[in-house]
């Protein structure tokens, strides 16, 4: 324990950490300067204890243009401004420490157990992640599923997440999903009792890991822990807001292959994750449900905007986070039916066989519409298949077609 | 009623109906003879009466060759022996006098009558149409909307037909359908209980249009010949062979702007009736269930291959039939909230206020992690939209947040 604290206490890692707390996520202005000026330097500026180069707010401008509209740029003075009542609040070491003592650690993306997959987030990749669990590797992007929905979810949503969720945990894959009621909670479960290898399951938390919250999860959100991991982007003591909600959602869909929404309402901040996927380039599936049911509405919509893929079982979810070209065979192909192969003529000559009496080629023919050496040619090939039988000169159906 | 019968005894009429029994529906070498002869001196050629000129035989190989892979043609002097069987029970007179006592008629290509929309199966376009019904136009392409989908339909598919063809009659668009049990009939049936005005319903069958098929639908489909019409390819006193359950479907597409699955198993004829939309680039919607619900599993295979829109309600359905630009508003929008409008700083200062107690503007720039005059000009947006509210010089949460 005493060894994993002190290696965490590198000045990138002290700086990740106070700059995790100094800013909120996905400060563009913030994450900019880390970029540019590096962590500890960033922290220095940031902090105001050195000021910044001639060329570095020129420099972040750049930056954030080349990222997309920033509209919240307004310059680093107003950055500094923003960041400035934190600064007596920074206490790293404190933090880290606290992490130690819950049996967590802090990563930073130098670090070998930083998911490589976060790096797709380009500027938006977190400063950092403070991490609550054994130290164990994160798994691979394929292995990774999002199941995310409702928080008031109907037993439809629970069963069909549970479904799932013990499915893909069977497969080896690790279930993501954000620890709250509903879908998050039955998705975590279930993933709990169905692996049996190394992370079942990741919470990933909108505020700090040190409480388990909601407080009726404090349990299940234990057991995550133990046998996998929960994890937050905010610092020890942060509190949950809506707004770190949604900068939440983007990590799930960032670790995560594919994104599922099981269920969720017209508007659900389970389709903010789903259009996180989206913009990540990563796929998005949607459970569909009843139409009578306001809690699929969302899913439905995600299928009608073409974004997402309608997934009802894990091999179709699966088949998703599989790289192209390993994808399972479909199981669910019902069993081919003897006539399955039959030509145009033979399906027509098929339907014409009387199933009782027997009738004469003659006559077939004139049923048919088919010439009588067709006939004959196609009575023989249907009869090979056990779909027509000749009894006493004439022929009916045979026992192949029940 | 004298008058009407007259007027179906053209010979182009009698050619037609006499070549409809003599060939199977879809018959490709059939459909070439009368596109490159035309009806009259087709049914000579195909009957024996007249030979084929030198050219023909060419003609239908190239016309055939154009229309994509046609393995069933083997030759003229095969499909005269195809069609041989049949000729000595052609009796147009009497199909047609038949047609006439049961209140209905034969409409071909050239009647004004005729759906113009059928031209779009090219080379599969039928050779004419026996309809029973009142002779009044038939609706146009973007009114018609086929709903499909199993015989042995669940509570649920019997009720979501059941909303989508009553309010899409409503609407005063036609809803296409089978004549079938399960999904077809509860389709007819909440179509003629909702449209008011003319054809709210149109049922094509797959054996003759004297008979009512199946036996236990004989109200229902009387009351759609009362009302709307019952069509076939095929003339009276046909059979409904599977055969031509499969060709009719391809009318049922070809009709209509939109071809709805409501409910549909695995393997469905349902789906067959789809993938005719899909080949006539016509929409094709799929309507959500249960993942449990085997019913629902064909219509799942839809959205997922990627065919198929998900549609839940009549709007959206009718969404799908519009010309572009012309789609209804969507109408399911829940009211905005208040917050909807607000910027990302502004969102993080409203999760900051306190719903109770009040706090200073010093103490919110540290929680929201904002600059102070920030938090002052965000306070006063706020406060206009009565989402911030001040008292005794401190800041809360205002009522417009419940």
């Amino acid at each position: 324990m005493t060894g994993a604290t002190e290696t965490t206490m590198t000045p990138e890692r002290l700086a990740r950490a106070a700059l995790s707390r100094l800013m909120e996520p996905q400060d563009a202005a913030g994450l900019a300067l880390v970029q540019v000026a590096g962590a500890v330097d960033g922290l220095r500026i940031a902090t105001g204890q050195v000021a910044a180069g001639p060329g570095l707010e020129q420099e972040i401008s750049v930056l954030l243009a080349d990222n997309g509209p920033s509209a919240s740029w307004s310059g680093l003075a107003a950055a500094l401004k923003r960041w400035q009542p934190r600064i007596p609040d920074l206490a790293p070491e404190r933090d880290l420490a606290t992490m130690a003592r819950l049996g967590g650690r802090l990563i930073v993306p130098s670090d070998e157990l930083w998911p490589a997959q976060l790096a797709d987030l380009g500027i938006q990749e977190p400063i950092c992640l403070w991490w609550r669990g054994h130290e164990q590797p994160l798994p691979a992007l394929e292995s990774s599923i999002a199941l995310v929905g409702s928080r008031d979810s109907t037993s439809y949503g629970a069963s069909v997440t549970g479904d799932l969720a013990y499915s893909l945990a069977q497969r080896g894959m690790t279930v993501v999903s954000g620890g709250a009621y509903g879908i998050d909670a039955h998705a975590h479960r279930a993933a709990l009792a169905g692996g049996s290898g190394a992370v079942p399951t990741i919470a990933v938390m909108a505020g700090g890991v040190d409480r388990f919250y909601p407080s009726g999860n404090e349990d299940l959100l234990r057991a995550v822990c133990n046998r996998g991991a929960v994890l937050a982007e905010v610092p020890p003591g942060s509190a949950p807001t809506r707004y770190r909600f949604l900068q939440r959602n983007r990590l799930i869909a960032a670790l995560s292959a594919v994104t599922v929404v099981v269920e969720a309402r017209w508007r659900s901040g389970a389709l903010n994750t789903a259009h996180h996927a989206e913009t990540l380039c990563r796929a998005v599936g949607a459970v569909p449900g009843s139409v009578h049911s306001a809690n699929s509405a969302g899913c439905h919509r995600l299928l009608r905007d073409g974004g997402a893929v309608c997934v009802t079982d894990a091999a179709e979810v699966a088949e998703l986070a599989a790289p192209s070209g390993t994808a399972l065979p479909d199981q669910r192909q019902v069993a081919a039916q003897v006539q399955d192969g039959l030509t145009l003529e033979d399906l027509i000559l098929l339907d014409a066989l009387p199933l009782r009496s027997t009738t004469s080629v003659e006559k077939l023919a004139a049923v048919a519409g088919l010439g009588q050496d067709s006939v004959r040619a196609g009575l023989g090939r249907l009869g090979l298949l056990g779909l027509a039988v000749s009894e006493r000169g004439g022929w009916k159906r045979g026992k192949a077609t029940d």
